[in-house]
């Protein structure tokens, strides 16, 4: 069981406005569809066959329009009341767990590769030392306040640095292993 | 005139813990003065005429031991009262001054590439719009938890990804220009 973490993130290291808002992030608003370059974003959602996501993420991807997870199983981790539209109820599952008890569940049941999203979810999978993999994509812009990748941890994190690509875009990724 | 940003931040985005400490950054405590790699800090510190920084990093420096500044002129912004020991008033000069202030002054005395160190001080510089090149050493470790390199800002701030290279040691260094 492997636990992933892919995000584009701002170089002062928000993932969202406070609002939301990705207006920051070139090609979030799928603006340019045809765009050759993904960032290997596909290699690596095609990996995974769990996404886990907290409700405010949840919520904004709702507002994009068509759900464009039909081919993964997706796990809302929430304590308020499932809000799932009806035309959803196949492909998303509401739970109140932990992230350890998740995890376990989700061993349980066959998963492999959890691709974790959303800043609070993310910061609570590091902090139970549940993320083996992060992915991070750098975006050239300080936007001076926002949502937060990272957050308090029970003590430092140790990383291994695998690689770093540049693109033209000035986009930097870096993938990391959690040691 | 020129102003530049040169920091090591943990990939969390701290450039030291709550209380000043560094020992989450490998080379910082000296331990190593023959290291061959040097992440391109001599020609980058050879390249500025003067250094700015604030109080808490002044302090922190007197703390290594040795001034290791003694070829550069050094500025350190503080509203409090000078407490330069007397062996540095050669070369350490107290002030009270707002960034943009102190830019002009540097300016009309000759200075050509200012070097602005600390979080405070870099935050007011960014804040103010007076830095045009950052270069961020990214260490891999999460730290949870320390004084920020980034705050808020007037708004949005465009950076130009000029270069990135990563190092055996796991450091990622990037070039960016402010646009």
């Amino acid at each position: 069981m492997r636990t992933s973490v892919y995000i584009a993130v701002s170089a002062d290291g928000f993932i969202a406005r406070q609002n939301g808002d990705l207006d920051w992030l070139p090609g979030a608003d799928g603006s340019d569809p045809d765009s050759i370059e993904d960032y290997g974003y596909k290699e690596f959602s095609a990996s995974t066959d769990v996404l886990v996501m907290g409700r405010l993420s949840f919520e904004k991807i709702l507002t994009f329009g068509e759900w464009p997870y039909k081919d993964k199983k997706v796990v809302v981790l929430s304590s308020k009341p499932d809000n799932i539209p009806q035309a959803l109820k196949d492909f998303v599952q509401w739970k109140n767990s932990s992230p350890p008890d998740l995890i376990k569940e989700l061993s349980l049941q066959g998963f492999n590769h959890v691709y974790v999203d959303g800043g609070k979810t993310i910061q609570g999978f590091l902090f139970n030392g549940l993320v083996q993999q992060i992915i991070l994509t750098k975006i050239p812009v300080l936007i001076g306040e926002g949502i937060p990748l990272f957050g308090p941890l029970a003590g430092d994190v140790l990383l291994k640095h695998i690689k770093t690509q540049s693109y033209p875009s000035g986009f930097v990724q870096t993938h990391y292993e959690v040691l």
